[in-house]
This record gives C-alpha cells, structure tokens and sequence, in this order.
C-alpha cells in the first residue's frame, strides 16, 4: 500500500498527477454532448463527468471549465439553451474519443471524426446517430465551483430516446445490454459484465439479488 | 426506439421514474463515504455520484440530498470537516449496499453490515478496511443546486492510499485491477474488461493504444 498526501500530490509532475487523480473517483460514465451555435455550426464534445442530480424533475449534471479552456461546447448551451448527451458504445469508441482533439471553432467534430449529426423531432440541438441511448437537455442551472473555477451544468431531461428491448417492467434501463461503456482516469475505456442487481436495503434483512 | 418527453416522465409512477432517470447518466463509480461525529458514532454510506473536479487542487464533489432525507453523513461532514472515499470491490459490494438502509442516527453501518472501521495515520474519519482504494478528504464547498434542493459536496484529497501494483509508471490507476465495480442505475452492481487505454487526441492524428 503506497500512502501519498496533499504535499506528495502537489509536488508530483503535472501530467502523472493528472492520470492519477483522474482515476481516483471511480469508473465514469461515458457521453457525448451535442449542440450547435446561433450560425448553425455543430460541436461534439467527450465528457466523463455526467452526474445524476434527480430524478423529477429529470436533472443532470456535468462538469467543465471554459476558464481555463474556451469551449465551445460551453458557449453554445448558454446562447442556444439546449443540448445533447448521446452515451458511447464499443463500435464508436475511439471517434468519442477523438473528439477530445483541439478543432478550430468553426469545424464540427462530427465530421472530422465521421460521426452523424441526427436532428430529431425539432429538438433543436443535435444527437449522435450511432448512439442508442439519447437524451434531448434544456438548460437550467450553473454553479459555480470556488475552489478550482470549474463549472457544473444543471439540465432538465426533456427528450429522451431509448432502445425498448433495454427497458425493464420496473424501469431500470439495462445500459450494459445497449453496450454503453465506462471510462476509468483520463483515457481507458471498459465494457462491463452484470454481477447483480439488489433488492432495497432494510434494517434487519437480507438483501436479494433482483432479476433483470 | 421509445420516445419520451417531459410529460410522459412526469406522469410516470414515481418508482418507474426513479430506476429509469437513475439509470441515464450512463455508469457510475461505486464508493462508500466514511464519517464519524462529535460523539464518536461512526456512519458509513454509499454513494454512487463521486465526480472528478480536478487534480491540483485533488477536488472529489458528491451528492446529497439532505432536506428530502435527513443524512448523518452530511451532518458529520459539516461538523467535523472531515471524510473518506473508499472504493466498493465485488467482495464485499452486498454489504456496501446495505448501508443503504435506514440504520437509526447512533447505530453504526460497519458493525450491522460487517466492514472494520480503520483509522489510519491520525486521520480523524474511519475509513473501510475492506477497501483498497482509499481518501481522506477535507471539506471545501458545498453548493446548493437551486432547481431541486439537492447539494454538491466538494472536498479536497488530503490522504491517499493506493496498491502500488495497480500504479502504471505514467500515474494511471488501474482501478479494473483493484477490483473497484461499477453502479448503473439504483442498484445493479457491474465488473469491468478494459478495451483499450488510447493516446491523447489530435486534428488529424488517429488515436493509438496505450500499454498499462
């Protein structure tokens, strides 16, 4: 066991620290965020910090930080108010990934990494075509973060398009099945196997294994 | 593919809801909050909402919702300052989820669910022996998300223990070897296979595999 501590971490080489701390949280979700400017121009994004806020209203948090890089992303939710997440598969993973690439502003990471831009239903911000499990975001919140500058965005789920064969009698959306993946640090991608699912936990009892 | 919009998530039946939106953030990383009182009384929760904030400062943010359920862990952070993250393996990932149960406010999880409370260093929260992958964080911020009540916990990483056989010489954690599972939804449980680890995206660059 290696035992490190807050002068251990602040004295490590900046990229080493990265990785590390990066990978500390746990497995992360894996998304794609969608949108477009007042010119039409499309932007995709990689984010692995969508964070479930609750669930009525259906609100979901990410995290970035425009202060130390200009994001497009970020800029195109305050002017249009809405936005995409579009979760990411084993057969598209490394165009997710390439994404991550500085393009300049007006070029569209859809096209430069051969993704599809799919406009559903006059939602007006844009989904990714590949992707089975999709969610229509209208703005609703940031907060500030003081201690490092960063930003959480808050989004009402107000579109939502799922594959039926993933949705359980009980409402849990098998994810794992749709092929969703995980992301661990800053750049492993992880498919995942089911151990189980739980029953509710009570005082006193034991908890069961639920079927999906 | 089903289709549903705000409304039809509204009028859904609350528990529905609650498995359905919870499962839509995509996976999320599993870990075990350790808190202590002014009294002593240990209190160990589960949280699957741990998010990466940043690395230097190492800020780690959670979420809470204390004004729907009263929490002890939200209390205790706020009276002591001070928490842990431990990271939930397949061993004893049952007992993880049964500290979701409404213990009374002087019972402590550890002992009804069956995982030693350790104190390590000096620290002043208990962290989970079980555990492998371990934080003691002091607390930084809290902010109120104003659309539904719910507060991000943010803290800093002041205390860090890792097995050194999981530590890549580039600081990437192998949390896949450690061990640590993976939550989708409200409560199914998931290991990992790792695809790849890919090299940091460039325009016109195809991205390629990085050894662990």
């Amino acid at each position: 066991m290696q035992r490190l501590q807050t002068e251990d971490l602040r004295n490590m080489e900046k990229l080493f620290r990265l990785r590390l701390i990066n990978s500390l949280s746990g497995f992360k979700s894996a998304n794609l965020v969608g949108t477009v400017d007042n010119k039409g121009n499309e932007n995709l994004a990689i984010v692995s910090s969508v964070v479930h806020l609750g669930s009525n209203p259906a609100l979901m948090g990410f995290v970035m930080r425009p202060a130390v890089v200009p994001r497009n992303t970020y800029q195109n939710i305050l002017d249009t108010g809405f936005y995409t997440f579009n979760h990411i598969h084993i057969d598209f993973y490394k165009k997710a990934h390439q994404t991550s690439a500085r393009y300049p502003i007006d070029i569209s990471e859809f096209e430069q990494v051969g993704l599809a831009a799919e406009y559903l239903d006059g939602f007006p911000a844009p989904f990714v075509k590949e992707s089975s499990i999709r969610m229509g975001l209208k703005f609703r919140e940031k907060l500030d973060i003081q201690s490092n500058g960063t930003i959480l965005m808050i989004g009402e789920i107000v579109e939502l398009f799922i594959p039926k064969s993933c949705l359980s009698a009980d409402g849990y959306l098998d994810i794992e099945k749709a092929g969703s993946l995980t992301v661990s640090g800053l750049d492993a991608y992880h498919s995942t196997n089911r151990i189980a699912r739980l029953s509710y936990a009570k005082p006193e009892m034991e908890v069961t294994e639920i079927q999906v």
